[in-house]
């Protein structure tokens, strides 16, 4: 941990994270000095990073200091999720939040850190003129492979681990000034990486996976195009209170898209854990340039639901 | 790398990233996927974060994209630096870069990658108001143990690898605007890390490291606290053109601080490794309130240099 208090003293910020945090394992280094020191398990490990910026990810009048929190480490988990891992540990830079705001951030990212079993080892403080909390991630696949985007194959079956549309419109009724105690708000509030599920999908062999950060649309696409094959898509699951539109083009759903090639279930495995029934939703095939739902072409939609108005990539 | 393209067209940005970033080894994934996959050498892994904030740690009107790219790696290999490490990988989330600016800070964040065997594995684009880019990385000790702050003993002597105030002189001859080839220029732009010393003074039994981020009086302070003692300086060692103020409290020389246990000697190691040789500073001591610069009490000054008028911490 270094860098530039917000403001207040960057000590008792610093021994209040401590307290946060917890002691470290014996042979680990938390928060305090250059770097970290943390465990090192057989196998490669998955490193990532994502930030969230106030205006373009989050709003501090729709979510609150610890939903903020929260956020910025589940996105992160959720792309150890993607490639069938577990995370190990995360360091969190927090730019341009004032010191009366830190232990909000904090709760909400000890809060996910303990939920999903990652330790936050440390991180930087600095003054900025919007609040920017960048997150990185180590994980473990416990030597499996890890699950490529580039894997799918012509006939692999595509699944999702749950409907759609949720953080969408969660936020759309957050902006109508509903919903508060709606669960469409919830998930929008505190995404939930499926780290569990993950996991379990890349046990069964799966051939390609990712996280569903920019819409089934949008990510569909990637993994397609990673993969070098094209997309039939049978059905769209669309979370309660959602639609369609938005199960297609909200982003920050974090459910997981997988695709198991043929001969594999998935629905035992994900059972005997406790895990709810991955979804069929398509198949691979083929023919690169085909993106069709229900025999219709798929529209490419993305961000729709992204707090500035972002744009769909890729027209 | 995932995240929101800040304008342009996300996909050929990330084409041009990879064809910066080469091509990773076998068994290794880098940028593309949800996570980086990366080798995983034996010992404890090192794990740190550091953000830039534009307007708090660089300018545009003083430093070249080339340059904040090349600080913002440069500035968390020295945290490994500081540690007795050496680095593995890096991940680099960039908010609020124009599409325009990209390929400039990537090429600044990969010069500085490859001088120093840092491979740059993956990262994140966003929009945002202003500039932010944070940086992870991830570095190994080889086995040894790392160096930390708090291990430094009464007795033990100090050292810095090189004369201080460098950076903070540069950005005084910026802001006169001089001093366009001036080798304080040059350091206040392109920190060094030195990560040759910090193994080497690892590998020498160093009792307690860090890195100069915040000027010496103040890191000193952090060293003296963590381990629990008093420190009497003998010397400060000043750089060319920079003034003894600037080398007690500017900061952002990203020298190594660093105490050897009595007996031991530095000079034969780094002569041998090409290294300029250690400079002694002064002696840790039983007392953990003195804090002495010839006899005198050390001033507590920092962060003299920063863009945005920071205030010495501590106060």
């Amino acid at each position: 941990v270094s860098g530039v208090p917000t403001s207040g003293d960057e000590r008792t910020v610093l021994e209040r994270l401590a307290t946060l945090l917890g002691p470290p394992p014996a042979g680990e280094v938390w928060a305090g000095d250059d770097a970290a020191v943390v465990e090192n398990p057989p196998g490669h490990l998955l490193f990532s990073t994502d930030a969230l910026v106030e205006g373009v990810h989050f709003t501090r009048a729709l979510s609150s200091l610890e939903d903020i929190g929260w956020k910025a480490l589940a996105c992160n988990l959720s792309d150890l999720a993607a490639m069938g891992g577990r995370p190990l540990a995360a360091v969190v830079a927090l730019c341009g939040a004032a010191a009366a705001d830190l232990d909000g951030i904090y709760r909400g990212v000890t809060g996910a850190a303990e939920r999903y079993g990652c330790a936050v080892v440390g991180g930087d403080l600095s003054d900025a003129e919007e609040m920017v909390v960048t997150v990185a991630v180590l994980g473990t696949t416990d030597g499996r492979p890890p699950v490529l985007r580039s894997g799918g194959r012509p006939g692999d079956r595509l699944f999702v681990t749950g409907p759609l549309g949720s953080s969408a419109a969660g936020l759309r009724l957050l902006r109508a000034g509903e919903g508060e105690s709606n669960e469409a708000v919830r998930r929008h509030r505190r995404p939930l990486p499926r780290l569990g599920e993950g996991t379990a999908a890349a046990e069964l062999g799966a051939s390609a996976m990712l996280d569903l950060s920019d819409g089934l649309s949008l990510d569909l696409d990637r993994l397609a195009r990673a993969s070098g094959v094209g997309v039939e898509l049978i059905t769209v699951p669309v979370a309660a209170g959602a639609s369609e539109e938005e199960a297609l083009g909200g982003g920050e759903d974090y459910e997981l898209l997988f695709s198991l090639p043929p001969g594999r279930e998935a629905a035992g495995l994900f059972a005997a854990r406790g895990l709810a029934t991955p979804i069929e939703i398509g198949v691979l095939v083929g023919d690169r340039d085909r993106r069709t739902l229900r025999g219709a072409p798929l529209p490419l939609l993305g961000y729709l639901h992204r707090l500035s108005g972002g744009r769909p990539e890729g027209e």
